[in-house]
């Protein structure tokens, strides 16, 4: 008898298989029943005839609940009606556990409650679609990045210094000393670019921001390339080629996840194409423009950072990823490269929907240039010597960005809160289960 | 001009190509310079010629100071004699920055100082292969358990309860609550298994012993796979599988990198065959006739633990991993299955000259058995009640194993030292830079 999983299921028309898994839901009348097994690679209609199974493995099949576990054995039909297109006809049925009544149920659960049980919330359709979604775009970053020669050097989590200063870090004691939970590993990963190249840091990054917004978590995944010898360009054409690879290996492989989600692919195609690079001046011209026009409405005034009305406003106009250049010095990092006019060489890319989901730059590579910004920014020079030494031994022109995972998981999936873009959530309110 | 990197080098031969990277060394004489030029994929050997350059020019190549950064352009030469079997003879060479007086030299520095300069030491050969090779363990791990059909379900950070003491836990503030940095996230792949059937973790996790071995770190990377489904032989084959897929990578894609840490490829070739797989009593009655024999020294008595030299030992003898199985439960966790004679399902996998690399188990999935055992290790029931719910709903047979990156990368490049194997270590004396 051969072992496979729901997803493998269609190339095995006409076998005889095994399938290992959950009821997801039972329905059925008189002598017919139709069981959706889940097995975390997908759901599969398994029809269950009493005439072929005999009474007594029936009444069994019957008395299934929702979640019991079970392994289930039939044959294999291609039918492009059933989901995943192919269903089970079932001849056998091995029970491992009748489940108790199970808390989740069809009705409306309010967010505690789904949280408050996240560790079976999980195994509904749609939160196993977006975690399988998250699996994708964490895979997607990691090849693209590992197929242009970039190497995994994870940054340190324990830092020292709380550089820019310490109202939204976690703090521990570390064997008598404070040691800070790292917000970014970017810094690391500079140093870390000066050694091989082309890096990145793929890990988990801490907020205790006090914002209870449906974008913020306390702890969230963030991966950061960092590249030598790059300039802006360089910055902006990796994350648009990233977050293009990620936007077809979703749509390739992730259909099922996408229709689970009620999304349609039209919807991430549209937003594969290449990205409109607006530097901020241009960008503040069109929203006031449109401010005057009458067609949204915003505080901004150039020289602001963009707010989520003006990010909305830019996302929906162009359709598609959008990335603004050039900003203005007093809105952006210390560490970010000025060009002649004083603008910060950085990038934001602007989602539709989503708002920011990429911050990048390019980083100042002038040691006197640098040493003068942490004194202006009145950071602690000692805690940034090691920071500054990389402008002493072979600087080089250099740059990078970062990017959520949770954000870009919510972005394509649709999904508006990232509490539940990743398993376990941590929030303000939130530390369990 | 085409812009390569060293490891692209040796298939442009022939062509004119421009490299941009660091001075790793320059030695010449009259006329003749050779200088190793770095750019993190690899060290080349560039010829400088003054009849090629010009004078001018020529000068200014012979006061390249070590890790300068500068472009160099000139023609690719096969060379089976220079390391990455190919160099350059240069036609012309732009300065990017003469870097000042490098710190690292030739000289034997102690360890404090190096780890001092941890942001610099990452240039030196034998670092650089190391990151190297990390990428190609974190990568090679990844692709295996996704080629298996794994999802990365990443378990939290922040927990909320100190459930096997506070002792080796790092503590935070959580907005007034406690909250713990994870040591494990073993018990929340388990509930993500029950989702998803088939998942890994796959972090950074924390441990505050005051340990000082070179074994020890207390930030270190660590990968966890869980499935529903599967015996003692699964969660076996499943390490052994990934190990073995580890090795091979290795082998081919990292090449220069065992050169250039002194690494006989017949070692690891030595460890790619199937793993013997041994119950705890043979291998107990193993040690005892050995220590009879006076092969090897040790306390060692049935029931006990396996130490250092035990392991040492077993993994001598074998030559390769080997997988002890069936252990004393009173060495093992509480979650742990247990077979009809009491015997924990467990297995470590013992490496030569490495020990403990993988610890993996069978849990126990019956509610009732493992609330007791909860209780009979005095752990607070309410903060595992999510965990017992997935012997309450479903509850099915699985396993898995956790298997620490630093080891494993230490293991494989036989640098004993944890802390040279992980980008910027962390320990109980060093938190920075």
């Amino acid at each position: 008898m051969r072992d496979v999983r729901v997803q493998e299921l269609s190339s095995h028309d006409g076998e005889q298989v095994r399938l290992k898994g959950w009821v997801y839901n039972l329905r059925g009348k008189g002598k017919l029943l139709f069981l959706l097994l889940r097995d975390g690679s997908g759901i599969c209609q398994c029809v269950v005839l009493k005439n072929e199974l005999g009474e007594e493995a029936f009444q069994v099949a019957k008395g299934l609940t929702q979640e019991s576990s079970l392994q289930v054995t039939g044959t294999v039909k291609l039918d492009e009606r059933a989901p995943g297109g192919a269903e089970l006809k079932v001849d056998g049925i091995e029970v491992v556990q009748i489940a108790e009544p199970y808390p989740i149920t069809k009705k409306e659960h309010g967010p505690g409650f789904l949280l408050d049980h996240r560790h079976l919330w999980l195994r509904s359709k749609r939160q196993m679609a977006l975690m399988r979604l998250r699996h994708r775009v964490v895979q997607s970053f990691r090849d693209f990045l590992d197929g242009e020669g970039f190497l995994c050097v994870d940054s340190p989590i324990f830092t020292p210094n709380a550089c820019e200063g310490t109202s939204t870090l976690f703090e521990t004691d570390y064997f008598g000393e404070r040691a800070y939970l790292s917000q970014s590993g970017q810094l690391y990963a500079e140093a870390s670019a000066m050694a091989l190249g082309r890096v990145y840091c793929f890990g988990p990054t801490f907020r205790a921001e006090k914002s209870k917004t449906r974008r913020h978590l306390t702890e969230f995944w963030m991966l950061e390339p960092e590249m030598a010898f790059a300039d802006l360009d360089d910055v902006c054409d990796l994350a648009e080629g990233m977050l293009r690879h990620t936007i077809s290996q979703v749509l390739e492989r992730n259909a099922q996840d996408l229709a689970d989600l009620e999304q349609d692919p039209a919807r991430l195609e549209g937003w594969n194409r290449a990205f409109p690079r607006l530097p901020y001046d241009d960008a503040a011209q069109l929203l006031l423009q449109w401010k005057a026009e009458g067609k949204y409405e915003s505080d901004f005034e150039p020289g602001d950072d963009l707010g989520a009305p003006d990010e909305s406003m830019l996302g929906e106009h162009y359709g598609c990823p959008v990335m603004v250049t050039h900003w203005p010095a007093a809105v952006k990092a210390f560490y970010m490269k000025r060009d002649e006019q004083g603008r910060a060489l950085g990038v934001d890319i602007i989602a539709p929907t989503a708002g920011e989901i990429v911050g990048g730059a390019v980083r100042e590579d002038d040691h006197d240039v640098l040493l003068q910004r942490i004194q202006e920014h009145q950071l602690p020079v000692e805690a940034f010597q090691w920071y500054l030494d990389l402008r002493r031994f072979g600087s080089v022109p250099h740059g990078g960005f970062g990017i959520g995972v949770e954000r870009t998981v919510s972005w394509l999936s649709g999904v508006e809160h990232v509490r539940e873009c990743i398993p376990f959530p941590r929030t303000i309110q939130r530390l369990s289960p």
